[in-house]
C-alpha cells in the first residue's frame, strides 16, 4: 500500500514521512469531506443534518493480543467497532480519524498492515479517513478512532426512547465473538507451551471471524429506512446482550422480558461453547464484541420486519417496576445483571 | 468534583460507575450540543456551517512525565492542545470527546483530578465535553482528545493559502514551553539524585506555566473577526516555529524569509535559555509546545494589526524558488530545517 517495499525502520522516515505515506494511501470519496489529512483539522459539511461523533480507545494487552490478532484485522476491527456506534444512533457514518501510538519495534510494514485494514474498512463502509495523530509509544500499540456520521434530527435513535410493549429485536447472532476468543486463547496457550504445534482452528472460521473481523451493521440502518421503521431505542452489542438491554431499560425508565429460547445463537457458537463447558446463553448475554444492533420497535412495526431472517425478536419492554428478566427455556425468571470491563 | 470523598479503588466502582461520575460532573452549555455523554454517539447541530475535527493522542513517557506534571494540568493541557488545532483553522471549538486509558495504580481521585483539569479548560473555552471512552491500560496513562468546531466556509483558514508578499505573523511569544521543560527536567534529575532537595523553580512561573498549562489562542480568532482580517494561511505552533512555517510554505508552494530579531521571545525565556547554554532562537525555532498561532496576512491588513502588542510580524512569504530562510541578527541567511518527533 505504501510506496515502499523493504523492511523500513521508523526512525528512517520520521513522523512527517509517515504522515505523507498515510496521506497518499488514503482516498477521499465522500462529498461531505471538504478537507481530510494535511491541516490542523478536517473540515466537513453536513448541510441541514445532525452530526454524530463517537470515539474508542484500543490498547494492546486489553483490547487485543498481538500474538494472535493479525495487524490488518486489527486496523479493520478498530474502524468497525467505532462505526458501529454511529449505526447504533440510526445514522450513516461518513468520516473517521485514526490515531496510532507505536513503539520502535514496529517496522513501517507493520503500520502499513494496520492502515491497510483500516482503509479496507473505510472503503467497504463508504467513509473517508480524514485525520488522526501519529505518536511514538513506550507502552505498546495504542489505537484511537473517532467516527463522524450524520442523520436527520427525526432519524436519530437514542437509548432512552423504549416504550412499554415495544418489541426487542437484535440483528444477526450473538456470543460468537466471545467463543471465538476462547478458541484463540486456547491455541495461544498450546503454542506458548509447545511452539511446534500448529493452531487447530479448522472449521471454526465463522466464530474466529466474529472475533477478529466483526462487521458493523450499516445494512440494518438501511433496512429500517427501506421498511420505514424508526426504532424507539437502539444500541450496539459491544459488552454483551445483558449489559446493552440494561442500558436501554435504565435510560428509558422501563423493564424488559427477554426469552432465552429466542436469543439467536449460531450452531457453531453453540457447539463450541459446549465443548468449553460454557453455557451458550451466558456467552450471548455477557460475552460481548458481537457488534450487532439491539433495538426496540413499536408492535405496529412487527409485520414489516417479521419476515427478515437476519432479525430476531427476543422479548419486549415492560413497565419499570417489573424489572429486567430473562425467561429461561424451562420457564423460570432470572434477573438480568451486567457489568462493564473489570480489567482493573 | 466527583461526589465521592475517600480514596477509592477503581475496581470498586467499575466502568459504568466511573462513566456515571464523569457524566454527572460534566455540564452542557453549547446550544449546538443536542446530546452529550450517555449514548452510542454524541449529536451535534451546526446549521449551515462547516464542522472541524481534530484529534490528539497523549501517551505517558512520550508527551508527559507524571513525575512533574500535576494531573489537573495534564487534563487541562490535553484539551488546550487539541482546541488549538480548531483555532488554527480560524474556527470556534464547540465540543470535545475525552478518552482515557488507565492502570489500576490510579485511584478514582487521580482520574478526578485529570477530569477537573479537562472540565476547567472546557469551561474557560466554552466547549462541551460530549463523549469519550474509558479503558483499563496495562501501559501507563493514555489520553485521546478529539475536538469539534465550526466556521462558515469562507472563514476556514487552511495551510495552503499563503501568497507571495504576505506578511508572516505570530501571536504571543515562543520558546518558553521548551525552556520551561528544561527547568522541570533539571529539577527532576536533582530530585532523583537527592530526594531531600526541594525543587528550585522560584521566579520561573511564567515559563513553567508555558510548559504545564499552555493557553490555546481563541482570542486571536476573535481578534481577526473584530479587525475583519482573514489570514491567508494559519497553523498552531506545536512543533516549533521552523517546522510550522515549513508546513505553510510547502503546502502553499512558497518560500519565506524570517528575521531572527523579530521573533518574539520573553526575557525570562531568553535568560533561562542562556543559563542552560541554549540559543534562545533555536528554542523558539525547534522547541515547540507554545501553542501560539502562526499565520500569514495580506500586506493590506498590516495597518489593522500593527498596533496589537500580542502580535509580531516576523517575516514575509517569497516565491518558492527563494527557499525558506532565517535572516540572523548579524544579517546572515540560514536555511530553515525541521523534523517531527524523533522519539523512535
Amino acid at each position: 500500500m505504501f510506496d515502499n517495499k523493504e523492511r523500513t525502520h521508523l526512525d528512517k522516515i520520521g513522523e512527517f514521512g509517515l504522515i505523507d505515506l498515510i496521506h497518499k494511501a488514503v482516498e477521499i470519496n465522500e462529498a461531505s469531506t471538504i478537507k481530510g489529512i494535511g491541516d490542523d483539522a478536517a473540515v466537513i459539511q453536513h448541510e441541514g443534518k445532525q452530526t454524530l461523533i463517537s470515539t474508542d480507545l484500543l490498547l494492546e494487552g486489553i483490547h487485543f493480543d498481538l500474538r494472535y490478532v493479525p495487524l490488518k484485522h486489527l486496523g479493520y476491527k478498530a474502524v468497525q467497532v467505532n462505526l458501529s456506534d454511529i449505526y447504533a444512533m440510526n445514522g450513516i457514518a461518513s468520516q473517521i480519524t485514526f490515531s496510532i501510538g507505536l513503539s520502535s519495534k514496529f517496522p513501517l510494514e507493520a503500520i502499513e498492515e494496520i492502515y491497510e485494514g483500516a482503509i479496507l474498512a473505510c472503503k467497504k463502509y463508504g467513509v473517508d479517513l480524514v485525520g488522526g495523530d501519529t505518536s511514538a509509544s513506550k507502552q505498546g500499540l495504542v489505537i484511537s478512532v473517532t467516527s463522524i456520521g450524520y442523520a436527520l434530527a427525526e432519524e436519530v435513535t437514542y437509548r432512552d426512547g423504549a416504550g412499554e410493549g415495544d418489541l426487542i429485536g437484535v440483528s444477526g447472532d450473538l456470543g460468537g465473538a466471545y467463543v471465538g476468543l476462547q478458541l484463540l486463547e486456547r491455541e495461544k496457550q498450546i503454542f506458548l507451551e509447545n511452539p511446534q504445534v500448529q493452531p487447530d482452528l479448522e472449521g471454526k472460521d465463522y466464530i474466529i471471524e466474529r472475533q477478529l473481523k466483526p462487521e458493523a451493521r450499516k445494512d440494518i440502518v438501511y433496512l429500517f429506512r427501506e421498511l420505514k421503521i424508526k426504532p424507539t431505542a437502539m444500541i450496539d452489542v459491544s459488552d454483551g446482550l445483558a449489559s446493552e438491554i440494561l442500558h436501554i431499560c435504565r435510560q428509558s425508565n422501563k423493564g424488559c422480558r427477554i426469552y432465552e429460547e429466542k436469543i439467536p445463537i449460531d450452531p457453531m457458537t453453540y457447539e463450541t461453547a459446549r465443548s468449553f463447558n460454557l453455557d451458550p446463553t451466558v456467552c450471548a448475554l455477557s460475552g460481548g464484541e458481537d457488534y450487532e444492533l439491539l433495538f426496540t420497535i413499536k408492535q405496529a412495526d412487527y409485520e414489516k420486519i417479521k419476515g427478515d431472517l437476519d432479525i430476531s425478536i427476543i422479548g419486549h419492554i415492560t413497565e419499570e417496576s417489573a424489572g429486567c428478566s430473562l425467561v429461561s427455556k424451562s420457564g423460570n425468571m432470572h434477573p438480568i445483571t451486567a457489568q462493564g470491563w473489570n480489567a482493573f
